[in-house]
């Protein structure tokens, strides 16, 4: 155990990926230069998808080849070998691949089996192995699947079992609908903490339910160290008010602050970050402490 | 232990009592009377003030003698006994007394010196076991104080002694300007909890920082089976856009029955209330899975 948290920043991706308002590539960047002003260790910076299917993440490679700060480990998303090939030709060195937990979120999000969704990220971790490339591996809806509903922690556990056995540098329990609670978030990541050790594995919540900080606690409780955030809260449905997003990375900071563990994250920079973020989305964002922050964290 | 939690509302009490829009005597009846439809267990009504002070809560002995469903435990918030005088002569059962846990809080607050206010609450408490009444006694400022910052784990727990030995019929350990966070709760409940048994203790969180929920749960894991809150998270600021006030009911019974703790409230009479209650604040109120919860409770 240690008396640090690891947060990866994912604002410039799973922040950005759903929005209405597309940024331009130099908004993109100048907020990938905030965010890593602000001592964030891990920063998400897009996705090497079809810009046909997702055009707010059109370009990222144009952003991967501008990187400021070299001493921030930099990941983008990679749906398939296409977008390793890509992602690789950019000098991207940790990529990041999402598995969805049942079978009926692959085949309405992906149009894949569950199978060949396993089959196809295992083959990308065994090259990315041999590659010496990084791969945080995200189990996606391992709570809740909003076709199937609840996911037993036994089938999680299993499928855990057989991600780990291509050695992903992460692997990420993502609570991808937001459904999480937090008993069930310490009743899960305990016996993966005992079993796989806390370094290799992170968490990625969103507050849908108002649950998102009580599950950062539940999962820092049974050891885990490396949580996902975004600047903001940025990441609910942009077409639902008040529809709450990703975990706000400020409101994980203040919490990890307040108990102790260090995360190197300047407050006042993230703020700025924020503020630039709100300034090109149109709209406040801005996590649940936003107004206590303004006034007090400078 | 006992798998279900009670919830004490006090939306009418704390959540009103701030507001610049002061509500109409029949505008809290009515909201009393939607409060106790949604089968919360404990209903706070108003408090017995001074008028020209808190003049959002003037008239609440009018309110206490046209109570609904008597099933409810009814509480008015007492400062003194002169307001224990004047809830006991409206028939209220249950009063609750503020005690803020620092020298500068009570001194600010109520121009009392701690010692004062202690031995004010201890005369109050003795009357009370006297005739029969019940109180819960609330230790103000528990985790954090505006004007002395921190207050030692220590501190409250030898207060809590020298509460408890007057036996209040619930001590609640009071997060007034939503300071705590989960690791802090989880220390000072424990041992609480421990010492004094689950049944003689509540939690009283606001969400200032974003913790609020994280902190309900910190106790809950620690055996707290009673907790404070809003309807809609009214208690905020109101003058501080997007302050958080109190940790939301909706919210709380959510988290609570999630992980299989039962509340005995109706979600969709509960988030009738909530609407009410923007109706008559005249702005939109709800707990943070508000749009979720708008979409998927009723």
């Amino acid at each position: 155990m240690t008396d640090s948290v690891v947060i990866k920043e994912v604002a410039a991706r799973d922040g950005l990926q759903a929005q209405p308002k597309h940024l331009t590539l130099e908004q993109r960047q100048q907020l990938i230069e905030a965010l890593a002003e602000t001592g964030v260790p891990e920063l998400e910076i897009g996705s090497f998808v079809s810009p046909k299917a997702v055009p707010q993440m059109a370009g990222t490679d144009v952003l991967a080849a501008n990187l400021p700060a070299p001493a921030i480990s930099y990941s983008a998303l990679v749906p398939n070998m296409k977008g390793y090939d890509a992602a690789i030709g950019c000098g991207v060195k940790t990529l990041a691949i999402a598995l969805a937990a049942t079978e009926e979120m692959n085949q309405n999000n992906i149009r894949m089996s569950l199978e060949q969704t396993f089959a196809m990220g295992e083959d990308l971790m065994t090259r990315a192995n041999n590659e010496g490339v990084s791969v945080h591996a995200y189990l996606a809806v391992a709570f809740e699947c909003p076709y199937e509903g609840p996911v037993s922690p036994d089938v999680v556990l299993s499928q855990a079992r057989q991600l780990m056995a291509c050695k992903p540098a992460r692997l990420v329990i993502a609570d991808t609908i937001g459904a999480a609670n937090p008993g069930a978030v310490r009743d899960l990541m305990k016996p993966l903490v005992e079993e796989f050790g806390a370094d290799a594995l992170g968490c990625h919540f969103h507050d849908t339910r108002a649950m998102a900080m009580a599950n950062v606690y539940a999962a820092l409780e049974v050891g885990v160290r490396q949580f996902d955030s975004s600047a903001g809260g940025l990441g609910g449905c942009p077409f639902a008010p008040g529809a709450k997003g990703n975990v706000a990375t400020e409101d994980v900071v203040m919490l990890c602050e307040a108990m102790g563990y260090s995360t190197g994250i300047a407050m006042p920079r993230l703020l700025t970050a924020v503020e630039l973020l709100s300034e090109f989305i149109g709209s406040p964002q801005g996590g649940r402490a936003h107004y206590w922050l303004s006034k007090n964290a400078a």
